[in-house]
Order: C-alpha cells, then structure tokens, then sequence
C-alpha cells in the first residue's frame, strides 16, 4: 500500500501516511471495495441509484458531455452577451452586477467558486479591472440580508438569478417575492431583469415564462443540489463573474478519470473513503476536520460540510435499519486557524483527523525575512502543525495542488463528491436524499399554520392578557407552548398585535386593543 | 430549576428546556458551582489564575472601567480626528481605509464585530453612507491574501492597524514588513500611515516608536487574544468604522453583572456551563453547534469556535493529570444550514446540541405572502427546526434577543466568555493559555530552519537529482523526509533551486545547474 497517491498529469496529491493506516486494515477493506466499485459502474451507468426519490445520479457523468452540450454554448453565448452589454437590463442599462438568489446547494458551490477564483474583494474592484459582474448572494430568509443588498444594488443594473430545482425553495420563493414587489413599487418590470434556474414544467419554470423572464435554463432533476456546482448551477454565475467554467469541467472530468481506477490503491477517492471508515470506525466516530493552507479556499470547509453531512447523516439503511450515521466536518483556513482551534487539535481531544490543503505556488513571492517569503512561512507552519500533530499520534491527511485555479477546484471537488458516494456504498446508505430536511419543513409548516390560528384568536380577543401558556390553552394547543411562546415574542418585537412585559422570569402578553 | 432565564430588562432570554437536564442533575452539580464561584471570583479580585503565564485575568473587569479610562477618550478623540479629516495619511489625503493586520484574537473580534454591526457591504457603500472608514483585514500569512488586499488598497488614504500583543506574532509581523517594503518601493514612509496595539515595551511597541507610527495603544498583558475584543483590541477598528463601542461595553458589562448572580440556578453563565457539561459528561463527548438565526450572524460560530475550543481544548488538567479535554464547536447561520448539515443534526448521529440564537426583531417587515413576512418565515424555520429536533430527542439551546446591536452583541460575547471560565473550573483546567500552540510554532521553526539547511545542500550540489529521501539522506535528516518532501514540492513550484519530474507515484528532484 502507497501512503501517497500522485497524479503527475496535473501535479495533484494525495498522502495517507498520516492516518497510521496498516496494510492489513485496506485488506480487510476489500469486499467493500469491490462493492462500492461495482455500484459506482450502476450509478455511472444510468440506474436508479436514489430510490427514495425514484432517480438517478447523474453528476459524474453528465459533466463529462455537458462542455460540448448545446446548453453549455447557450450559457456561454449568454453570459458573453450580458458581459458585452448587448443584453441589457429593462432600463436599457449595462448589467452590472449578478444576485444568486438560491440556497443550500444552490449557493454554496457558487460562493466557493467566486472567493476562490476572484477573490474576495471582487466587487470593489473597478469595472476595468473585473471585465465582469459584481455577484452578491441571497441565501436566507432573512430580511437583514436583502436590506443589505438593497442598499448597494442599483435595479436598474442588477441582474437576478433565481436558483431552484424544485421551484419550491421558500427562502428563494421568498426573496423572489419580495424582489418583485420592490421592482413594482419603482416602476421597474423584474421579468427582464431575472434568469431562472430550474426544472422543467416546475413552478419557477411556470413563473419565469409568465413573467418575461430574460432567459430559464433548465436544471436535471437527476443532480442533486448539493453535487449541482459541475452544472448549470454553477456555471451560469461563473461564466457571468469571468470564470472560465470549461476548465473547472476539465479539473472534475481529470479526477472522475483518476477515481475511476480499477485497483482500489490507486483510486485516491475509493482510498480517502476508506480513511474516513478507518478512522471513524464506519460511524463518523472521528470529526472530520477541513484546513486549506489558502486564504482563498476558507469557503470550501463549508461547501464540504454541505456535501458530506447532508450526504452522510442520514437515520436508516439501505434495509430501513436505524443507523444514525454521520460524519461532522468544520474548519476554515490554515495558518490562521492555528490561532484558533488548532490548540484544542493538538492537546485536547483525539476526537478528529485533519485534512490538510496546500496550494504549493505562491500567488507573489514577498520576501520577508531574507529571502523567505510569506508562502515559505505558510508552508512552514503547515509542515510544523502536521508533525506536531503526528506527534501526538493525531491522523492527518495532506492533499497537495500545484496551484488554485478553476482546474484544481475542480479536481476537489470531484473527489470529494467521489468519497462520499464510494463512503455511503461501505455503509449502506442513500448520499442522495434528504429526508430530515423534508421532516424539518413540515414542522416548519406546522409553526406558520399555528400563527394563523393565533392570529385570529388575537384579531378576536383585544386586551386578552397571558402568558404563553394561557394563549396555547385558549386557542387549544397546550402541546406547542413553546412554539406559541415563540411567536408571541416575534409579534410583540416586530409591531404585532400584542405587547409584552416580563412577570418575574417569564413574559406576560397583552392584545392590543 | 427554571427552564428559561430572562433579563426583563434588556429582553435577552436563555431557554435550556431543550436540553432535557432533570433537577436532580443540577443539583449534583452543587459542588462545581461553589467552586466555580469562588475561582470566579478571586479572577474578579485579580489572583493570578493563568499561573502558568504567571499572569491575571482582567477581561471580565477592566471592562467595567474602560469606558470612563483617558485610554478610550483617546482612542475615541483618535478615531474621530481619522473619521473627520483633521488626522490624516503622510500624503496629506484623508483615511479612506483601515487595514487590520492581525490574527486569531486580534482579527476574529473585529471581523464578528464588523459584520453584525456594518453589514456585508461595508466597504461598497458611497463615503457619505457610510461615514467612516472602510475595513480589510489580514489574517494569515499567504500572499493572495496581501495580494488582494494591494488590489484595491490607495496606499496614500490607508490607515494600517497592526495588532499584536506579544509583538511577535510571526504572521502580522510578516504582513507588516511586506507592506513596509511596498510602501518603500513606493516611496511612501510606512509608519506615519500605521497604529500599533501592543504591550508595552514589546518588540512591535520599540518598532513603532522607532518608525514614527501615527499613534501606539497599550494593551494589557492580563488580557489574552481571544478575550480582547472588549478591549482596545475591539475598540479601534469598530471606533475607526463608526461602531459604538461604549454601548457594546454597556452590553458586556450588562450580562457580566446578570452572570455574576450567587444563585446559579440564577445564573445564565453558570446554567450554561451545567449544560456543556452534563450534555458532554464533562469531557465535550458532544460538539457544540452554534446557529444564530441572523445573517449578520454568521461569523458568531467562528468565534466561538476559537473562543471555547483554544480556552478548553487541553491535555493537561490544573494538577498536571492528562485529560485531553475539549468542545468542538461548528454552525454558519439559520435558516440557510437547513440546507446544509441540518440533515444530519436531524437523522444522523446523536452527538451534539445545538444553540439557536435569535434576533426577535426583523431589519425590515418585507411581507412575501399576506401578511407574512421574511423574518416571520425565518421564525417558522427555527422553531420548526426546534420541534423537528426534539421531536427526535435531539438536544437544544434556545438565546433570544429583542434586536442585534452592540449591546446584544457584548451580551452574548460577555455569557460566553464566562461560560468558559466557569465550565473550565468545572473540569479543573486552565482556560487561559494555550500551550499546544507553542509547540506548533516550535515544529515550524523547526521546518522553517531545516529550509536553511536544504538550502545549503542545494546550493553546493548542482546537478543533483534524487527523491526527497535522497535529499533527506543526504543533509542526515532521515527522520524528516516528509518535511523535506515538502520544502522541496515548494521550492520546485516557487521557482526555487530545484525542478522536478514525477517518477511513478514519486516526485523526482533535481537541483538546477
């Protein structure tokens, strides 16, 4: 067995020997191996590999044909166009910002990819030097966040693209809405200022034709959102912020090649997959902790988050057998985390394996210090915190890249997403649902269905005067005295019906009259 | 034991009813709490309780005082004469900018602090929006970092900040010397343009008076970096951007004295330790999952993250027993992780308990479906989230404030910082040094001298050409190929002595000639 697997087409790396991994433990492995193999072939090959939701998994593929697709020159053509300015806003203005209006998988391979690749002050950047939009992100329901944006975005040069493969997203539904009403109160159509994102014949989809949108984009419903950056989701708000997306396809195509390899020892994914089984005793039993040695990259712990836990946690089995399986993943950017967390890494709990990320090319060599430069430092602190950590007998794995481009970021990512398929095959689970979000939205339902019936029991009861509980007993619900506690308190902040004062340590409601 | 804790008269409320902790277990707790206490209080009183730094902890008092100290007229008749002109850059030009360089302790604070307050959007808002100073920040010592800074920074109209306490930190140094070189090159001098926070008599504070820095502030050595923010560390930059520090010192100050309740069962910090501790058996077997359900928020788990993990990640216990003690801490904001890991937390592995918090009050009422709004969405989500959790056993914290301000923010700061000091007593550690820290920087020394020594080898072996156990063999460090490894993959793509060429799954060295 290899401690370190090399792709010396592209100079990318990938070093196990960190993990204190014995040969006989991959031996032992090697049913497992086989299996996720020849199930990886049936997701590549079309079958229905999420059941649940009656589809199939088809972003590893559909990336290796998607650059020579007409949808791709379409996009490109697009982007080309608004960049240029012949596609103009509804004002007759040059476009010169984007908003990504989408959450989850929807935003986070777009953030990631923008911070990485343009870096973090884009948008500060003079029109000359960006030769592209500014790109501003809508990734909540919160309002904070769209009065934030309202503040700097001038309508009538923004360009709105709504991401949503259901069509369904409240929180982009919402931010939609709210968009819309706002372009209304100026006198501005928002139709020809917006794209959408979506499945064909969804609600968006409806909407978007109703509503003179500038262009829809259809989106497969056999890609996941959160394994959605490979495709049209990603590449609309890249090819409109001047990132080349043929060459993030080209890095995730080089690595699907690479993990494609027969011999488990030399399939970097199928070996990263076993080191998080090894390592967390097949339950996630360990943390998996995410340090790039790149400013740039502090957005691709979070995108990996998403990708692993949402993938990973999930309650059942393939056989309906209650697992409650998992694997955590949190940090951000190395050397800075050093100053951080990285003490509890190196005294406190052994709880964890690090991946660390290094990009070897500096972005300039700044000497500081005779001739060593500020990448020197960062180098040495990467090699310094690893073997300190190694002695400690703590595991760490060291993935190396040439240097950060949409290539490698590509290659990342599809190793990852890689894993994580080849990892739910060694534990028997869907990666591709999410049944707890369903769960969570139909209890979220049930919060905003129980404000109706407080609400007209409030509209009906002026100077009606309780606590939480005598409001949850009077409209019926002593089950959800916490939930109504909830929204009394909200009303009462945000000018509703009701006020409120503290009686000893709780609140005591009154309707206004 | 009450499950939730409210201050009537701020309106911040804690609710521990998600927890599912029965009276009996606080009351076993009786003990810790008296001790707790008591340390508590000879901190407060100024006993050395860092005694491996042989130093005082004066975070929790010096706060107390530091509104009404010369020190913060100082900063504040500083940070008014920059805003308004009267002060102004060696060029002659008003401050547009200031650069925070700084990290861990001295750029977190700063960065939570500029988001909550000033939004996203900061540095895009026109001069008369904004009305103060806009705001970078170095944080690591990567060039694409210094990089991008130098893309959109006027050298002329930038204040640099430069936050150390030891004065040493290498990589603020590194920053600072950088941008002296760049200002030299561009015959600009550095120092009339820089502030330093420092000790006094650090190696930073002899430089900055050496190089006429604009001003130097003091900063305690009883204050440590991931405590600073409610001190002159926090005050410049939020002074500098137009932030009201005095009332964020009013919102510390406001929770210090609610925490210091002799009930503990009173006593939101004391309530909150008993948490941690029967939710983790003492010893962090849960991680800690912060989601604030406020998009200016986000930052808030990044620096608990740092806050918690470098105070109570530890191998030793107070009596020199090895404990290896810790608390994982991870989360970005709600509702947006619904999308993300909140399938795990759902369905997956029982091994945390998250803390919700949030902001009663809506930035705007945006209403998106009758009259429900934006923010009332975002109730819905959290408490269906809520519901959803507990519904599956799952544990949860609820914080409610009325509306993020610096008044809210120094509360939460102030319960966490306490919360740490208690819990750290109830597990018998110091929670206010970092000693894995210091070994890490030793084993980068370490890398960073055995660069020299490759180096040499290097420089009289032209023509030499050999894996990096080769090079290891030769220059007699057999028991560090890895590191050599390393610096030579460095040196090779930072067009250092040597090229290399990949030999099967090795990377083949050779030193130029």
């Amino acid at each position: 067995m290899a401690n370190m697997l090399l792709d010396p087409s592209t100079g990318f790396s990938i070093d196990f020997g960190g993990m204190g991994v014995a040969p006989a433990e991959i031996a032992g492995l090697r049913e497992k191996f086989a299996l996720a193999s020849a199930e990886m072939k049936k997701i590549e090959a079309g079958e229905i590999k999420n059941p649940d939701e009656k589809r199939k998994v088809t972003h590893f593929t559909d990336r290796a044909t998607y650059q020579r697709s007409e949808l791709f020159a379409e996009v490109e053509r697009f982007a080309a166009g608004v960049r240029a300015g012949k596609i103009v806003s509804s004002a007759g203005k040059r476009f010169d910002a984007v908003v990504v209006n989408g959450i989850g998988g929807s935003a986070l391979g777009p953030q990631l990819m923008q911070f990485a690749i343009n870096g973090p002050y884009w948008n500060e950047l003079s029109a000359e030097r960006r030769g592209a939009l500014k790109i501003y992100f809508l990734d909540n329901t919160d309002s904070a966040e769209l009065v934030d944006l309202l503040d700097v975005m001038d309508p009538e040069a923004t360009l709105h693209l709504v991401i949503s493969k259901s069509g369904g997203t409240k929180e982009t539904r919402n931010n939609m809405i709210a968009l819309e009403n706002h372009y209304a109160s100026l006198g501005i159509p928002f139709g020809p200022n917006a794209v959408a994102i979506t499945m064909k014949g969804s609600e968006l989809d409806k909407h978007a034709h109703d509503n003179s949108f500038l262009a829809v984009f259809e989106m497969a419903e056999s890609i996941g959102g959160r394994t959605s950056e490979t495709s049209i989701v990603g590449h609309v708000p890249a090819a409109l912020t001047g990132v080349d997306f043929g060459k993030f396809l080209d890095g995730a195509c080089a690595m699907d090649k690479w993990t494609r390899a027969e011999n488990p020892e030399d399939n970097p994914a199928m070996m990263l997959a076993a080191m998080w089984y090894l390592a967390g005793n097949g339950k996630g039993d360990r943390n998996m902790v995410i340090v790039p040695y790149s400013d740039r990259l502090v957005l691709l712990s979070r995108y990996l988050q998403q990708l692993v836990m949402e993938s990973l946690g999930k309650e059942l089995d393939r056989e309906g057998k209650t697992v409650h399986q998992g694997l955590n993943v949190f940090g951000n950017k190395g050397g800075t985390d050093a100053h951080a967390f990285i003490q509890q890494l190196n005294d406190g709990r052994d709880d964890f394996f690090a991946t660390f990320i290094e990009v070897l090319a500096d972005s300039r060599r700044i000497p500081v210090s005779g001739k060593t430069c500020l990448g020197d430092y960062l180098h040495g602190f990467l090699a310094g915190l690893n073997k300190a950590l190694l002695g400690k007998g703590r595991r760490t794995i060291m993935v190396k890249m040439e240097r950060l481009s949409e290539f490698s970021l590509g290659q990342v990512i599809a190793l990852y997403e890689r894993t994580v398929a080849l990892y739910a095959e060694f534990i028997n689970i869907n990666a591709f649902h999410q049944p707890g979000v369903q769960a969570y939205k139909l209890a979220a339902n049930g919060v905003l269905e129980l404000a109706g019936k407080l609400n007209e029991f409030i509209g009906a009861n002026p100077g009606f005067s309780g606590s939480a509980v005598d409001f949850s007993t009077r409209i019926g619900m002593t089950d959800a005295v916490s939930e109504v506690a909830g929204l009394l308190a909200k009303a009462a902040l945000n000018g509703g019906a009701v006020a409120r004062v503290a009686s000893g340590a709780v609140w005591k409601y009154t309707v206004k009259k």
